[in-house]
């Protein structure tokens, strides 16, 4: 009954598998291994773009750094949710990669901009003026830190703001699958036919031992990239052991299957708490993460249980937590965590 | 018959298992999972410091910034070997992470800095005066970028020179159980016995799949180099899967014997090699890699026979080469190696 | 009829002779020279604190900047309130000084901060866990870029909550002696007797030709703050000119009395506005600087009249204004501008 | 008998008259005054350059710090002879501002780079190839720190080089004047024509208060130039003090005649000097600077008899001083002076 974070689940199976096959002689570092070209070639093929560049590193917060350092200068802005993971999760991890660009926080319900309050935050920034920070990136979370989701539809109407105003965009994917398999979009549909310029494709979260893809769809920005990730410490030399974790993963669509369980779960967990008395979800569940709140004494109930989760400040006299299922969970832990309540 | 690097090997298979076996069940993320602890553990013990602070990063580069970012100021200075990992390879990532910090490069054969060289140094180096970046920090690697090895004894009498200004020290161990091995001496000889203040301890190149412990003796510095890794992205969701190999690389000594062996095929193709005709060694072989030159037309005969190295610009008429073995060579890609002359 | 801003008037004649009178002879440069050494003097008797460290720079900008960096590190925050000039108006430089801390911006009507809205804004910032910007500095700015004033009572409530959270603080004095009038206090009342740390102590708008004090309360900060200035480019070699103005600013307590007459100019065409017909103030009036917003058509009215000023944005059918007076402003000025409405 | 540094000269009458002359009435800040039109005219007809872009710093560090961050990025390198003021005087700017860039060493004689060694340097830098730094720009000094001179021709030798490889280059010409006049060239001649595309046009060392002009002969680097600035501190809101220094400095080419007469100055000290027992200089002389060694004893001599400057670490049993002339330094002084010996 483990609903702390997807990020405390094992690797799939597959994924290990595809790790220890590689693990078998010689292979050149830095990335001139032959699975890293095959998994270009599957990423290519999974986002259908044929010219995609795709690199791979440890974690989210190098992927989301990187790209983002890619596509503003210092004196520029990223315009992203006020509780984007950007923002509240990497320790100034973009101001650092950026050379101290600035966040601009942008509101919105259940952890999703609106064209409109995008549209607001942008009137503060400036552009031409040599004073204030000056126009650079959109960056949209998807799955968000609300477990909510945007279809391709409300990506691309966000994405279209920002290109008014000259602007790249860039796909904070950690949850990328889940946000997918949720809207039943393609990875094309979400990225780059909705305005995406850089994605950060997660796997870590989702059946991986530690490894994202940051895929670039202007081979302009490839040696930049390229330069920051070794300068920042994130071009392993082993590079096949990302590559095959990456290649299991994409093979015959298990990183599909696995987000998929993932929302399953997701779902199932939710439909149950609907059961109980004095709970309310903060959020639509919409993916494999929630929010609800209720009445106090539950925790301790929950956690004499057995249930592992992370409990959220709640208003006076209730409590609240973050759940989230991911690919190990199984109906069994959701059906027993519903039990306890 | 792959002599490139020892990081084109594959990871040995006692850390690969140990990877198997962490592949179980759920964990707490970024470092707080129980073979973390036991990791440190086992680092405390190697190094025979029990209040020594433990973190595990994905890459040499990684470890090398953040330790250095958290021993120098912006307007410090680090200095290291004129052809120092550093200074050579890493892009200035040193200069990223410590936010400008200036590397002031030391002379000295065969890759080695002497006390008199550092001293040299140190005398361009400002103190107290505004104009000139100040005295920072010493970065010493061992083995070498040559493949030759310092003593404790040396390495003592370098950080002595450092001390005697007020400068912290740093070892860059990519290589440090090659070092160990070849000198016969501990990690606590080799390091904070012999003033040594933080530790790039690594397990890449010598079996791992990718990880290197930063090691730090001053547990006052521990709190900096956390936000400083989170901030760099190098702190791993699924923080098992590098602790499990530390875990690996460590039980038994399994670390000391990749190296021995890595060293033993070392000596072994060095003594091979001094029966080349016209065949003359850059550097004194004391670990496991070298640089020979020898006469043209070498490079053909070699790669027609399947040998995969490195090579090196070498004087009008002749040719030179960086062979590197390890862990994985055999006596027999050794032999077969030499034949192929 | 000038009324854009402070910056846009002349030096004041006192202090133009000053800079005459050191313009004679040889001087020691980068802040070696006598009339420093009387600064210092003067400014530590105008604060009441005779160990304060004073170094001089030439803009608003620079001072806040190297303040703040020697105050926070790269990974922590600065609280401020979210229209700050520090947030608003130097395109990023507290992040590029600082290496990338964040501005968390506080709310607050008329352009000040609260205890209860800094206290809110402190409840999202990290401490003592790795994910979040941890807490930094807290920057307080008087006269406020609304104009309005803080008393040293209000300023000591901020701090208290500041210093309650182990955060230090940093007074942003570009309208210092303003304020100072507006309060009828005292530097040391509104400085480190109400908790400030650092000041920005500003001559350019008030009558200088381009020069700001930092103020340091704590001695033990002057040796950083000396290598930032010098690293940023802000040691001025011929730096007894700098040392002139604020020679010539302070001497007979001349820094007063310009900004006396500056609140006096303020408050008279203030007292002015009060008789146009549907003209409102946004914020009150409290020293040189106010925000008027009246009926369209009056720009057209003013700008015909000769009247020089910054127009802002207003409500459908209506036209605002910032009004900035300076020592320099007449009564004459004042009465022809209210005359043309 | 001041010989310290020309920064310790006064500025000269006709500069203060221009400051005093500006300081009448209202102006625009930030460089919207009509005396920035006018420095803006004058520069472009100094340089025969209509299209320069014309920026104004107050400090020399500044100057060449920015122009250094335009031209490269963090991942690259500045070249640079060995001794530079980038180099060793700027406690780090150069790295600051270009957020990690390396200042790759050029040696030389006399402070000079030549095309060889230059070169040489060159085969050390990375290009395309990820794990090192790359190429960048080339910084060359002129007047250079040993007091000596390049050639228009001499310059274009080296930027023929740096251009051969992709690499901009930039000219710190904190002693610009003297150097043109020491070698009776023309601004054109020893920048644009040469190969320069930014040079730091020195005032403040040859009879200004403290301005430099930052030229630009590529008008699609000006607005990162005005954003990096304003970022850094060195926009001045009263920008007329600025510019009526550096209008004052270029009327009726009174910045050559200042030059002149301090090269003039040098030449009669250095031929005074020949007539010394036991003196030698260590560099050729060629404008207002020298580092003359003498014999043990003299600096007790000279100091006895009221004389100010630098001394300099001399071999056992001599003695060394840098002696720098100015346009104030008087024929008096200089005969005096060699009275002394």
């Amino acid at each position: 009954m483990f609903f702390a974070s997807d990020n405390t689940s094992a690797a799939a199976p597959a994924v290990m598998q595809a790790v220890l096959t590689a693990n078998d002689g010689y292979a050149m570092g830095y990335g001139n291994d032959a699975i890293m070209a095959e998994v270009t070639r599957l990423v290519r093929e999974a986002f259908e773009a044929p010219e995609a560049i795709v690199h791979l590193v440890s974690t989210g917060t190098a992927a989301n750094s990187l790209a983002l350092a890619t596509l503003v200068q210092p004196w520029q802005t990223v315009l992203c949710h006020r509780h984007a993971h950007i923002a509240d999760d990497e320790c100034g991890a973009p101001e650092f990669f950026t050379n101290g660009a600035k966040l601009v926080l942008v509101d919105g319900a259940h952890g999703k901009m609106l064209p409109e309050t995008l549209s607001a935050a942008l009137k503060g920034v400036a552009q031409g003026v040599v004073h204030g920070v000056q126009r650079g990136a959109l960056s949209i979370t998807n799955v968000t830190e609300a477990g909510t989701v945007y279809t391709p539809a409300e990506v691309a109407a966000l994405t279209a703001v920002a290109k008014a105003h000259g602007m790249p965009c860039h796909l904070d994917g950690a949850r990328f699958a889940n946000a997918l398999v949720a809207t039943g979009s393609t990875a094309a549909e979400m990225t780059w036919k909705a305005g995406i310029d850089v994605v950060s494709f997660g796997g870590t979260k989702n059946g991986c031992l530690g490894v994202e893809a940051v895929v670039i769809f202007d081979p302009a920005k490839d040696w930049e990239f390229q330069l920051r990730r070794k300068r920042a410490g994130h071009l392993p030399s082993k590079n096949r052991y990302l590559a095959a974790q990456m290649q299991g993963y994409l093979q015959d669509d298990l990183w599909l299957d696995l987000a998929r369980h993932a929302n399953d779960m997701g779902a199932r967990l939710a439909k149950g708490l609907t059961q109980v008395d004095g709970l309310r979800q903060w959020h639509p569940v919409q993916a494999n993460m929630m929010f609800p709140e209720w009445t106090a004494g539950t925790h301790a109930r929950l956690k004499a249980a057995g249930a592992v989760y992370y409990p959220f400040p709640a208003p006076q006299g209730r409590e609240a937590a973050r759940l989230v299922t991911s690919w190990s969970t199984t109906a069994d832990d959701v059906d027993r965590f519903l039990a306890a309540f």
